[in-house]
């Protein structure tokens, strides 16, 4: 493992996912190569960022032409571990996690939502965009024989906190949490919260703030 | 206005949400008073850090007690702007946004999706959590006259610039952009992205680095 590649800050790998976003479009659309300033004006950044974000990884750029698309693409699916197909779970299939079967089914590439589950009878057996919802307590089992490493959590919030506890047992490292409540873990697991009423908390201070000025 | 509150950082922000939750909590078990120890635990973060986000609100500790539920959470909601209710409209009814519909309908306190908009005529007409999808083509004008400022927006990455670009026009300030692609926005509108694309990007990274280690 080349050592240089620990260092890259987390603000460069959000980054890396919207360059490889728009390598993934200039493919479909047939071009070979890409500038630094349409990448730079496809992802809202500036010129600049670009080639600096770039540069830590070698020399793509052929002066005159930009960055040779494939090969990019390719370097950045490399350093985001997007290699093969990732495997992941879903816990709550109500409204958002039945929701979210059929959107990321549809949408994202490299992800594969292996197994859903649920508490609720009236679900268990019933399948969403190929998924088949399976009984919780058949899933550390299952997550521990498959060896799956990444969990959606879409329970009330009142079940999150133990629910965690076991998909960590299960051996999951990280956690999309769309609960609206923070999770404790244990160290060497990552949590990233989907909370919306933050969200739109943000937005009640931001109007709030506009009004007053 | 207290020029003071112009100066809370984002991350305070955050964190007041967090605690807000909390306080709703405690009132719905009854308690009076929490403890920044206990509003520490609840909220995964440390006792210090409570204290300090808490005191630029002036004090609200009471030695022995802790802080006052009733009077904590009344100062919070009014610092966020939350003392009505907040009107957010809907663009896109697709498979997330009709969970979003049906989802942030029960869960979230202060704030009601008034609107949602689809371009699909199989769509327009019906009723979702009792919010009924309308015409694009209606969208500027209900949002003019109705002077809604918050938009959520569950529309495909291709139509979401287009639509943004209409939603500013109507007086649009905040959108919760959940199109995985970067908007492109003039001064005064603020952005949220939920954009589970790189957050999956993230935990492969992650993954990777860790079983490089």
């Amino acid at each position: 493992m080349n050592s240089k590649r620990k260092k890259i800050p987390h603000n460069t790998i959000a980054r890396l996912s919207l360059y490889l976003r728009e390598l993934n479009l200039c493919e479909i659309e047939g071009k070979k190569s890409i500038s630094s300033s349409n990448l730079a004006v496809a992802t809202a950044l500036t010129d600049t960022q670009v080639r600096k974000d770039l540069s830590h990884f070698g020399q793509f750029g052929i002066s005159g032409t930009g960055y040779e698309v494939k090969q990019l693409k390719a370097t950045i699916r490399s350093i985001l571990g997007k290699d093969g197909i990732l495997d992941v779970v879903l816990v709550g299939a109500g409204n958002l996690g039945s929701a979210l079967l059929s959107y990321l089914g549809f949408t994202q590439e490299g992800i594969r939502i292996k197994h859903a589950f649920d508490i609720d009878t009236r679900k268990i057996g019933q399948t969403i965009s190929s998924v088949k919802i399976r009984d919780i307590e058949t899933m550390e089992e299952l997550i521990k024989k498959e060896g799956i490493k990444i969990a959606i959590l879409t329970v009330p919030a009142f079940s999150a906190q133990k629910i965690t506890e076991i998909l960590i047992k299960s051996g999951i490292k990280c956690v999309l949490n769309f609960a609206p409540i923070v999770l404790r873990v244990t160290n060497g697991t990552l949590v990233r919260n989907v909370d919306l009423s933050r969200e739109l908390d943000f937005f009640s201070y931001f109007l709030k703030q506009r009004d007053n000025t």
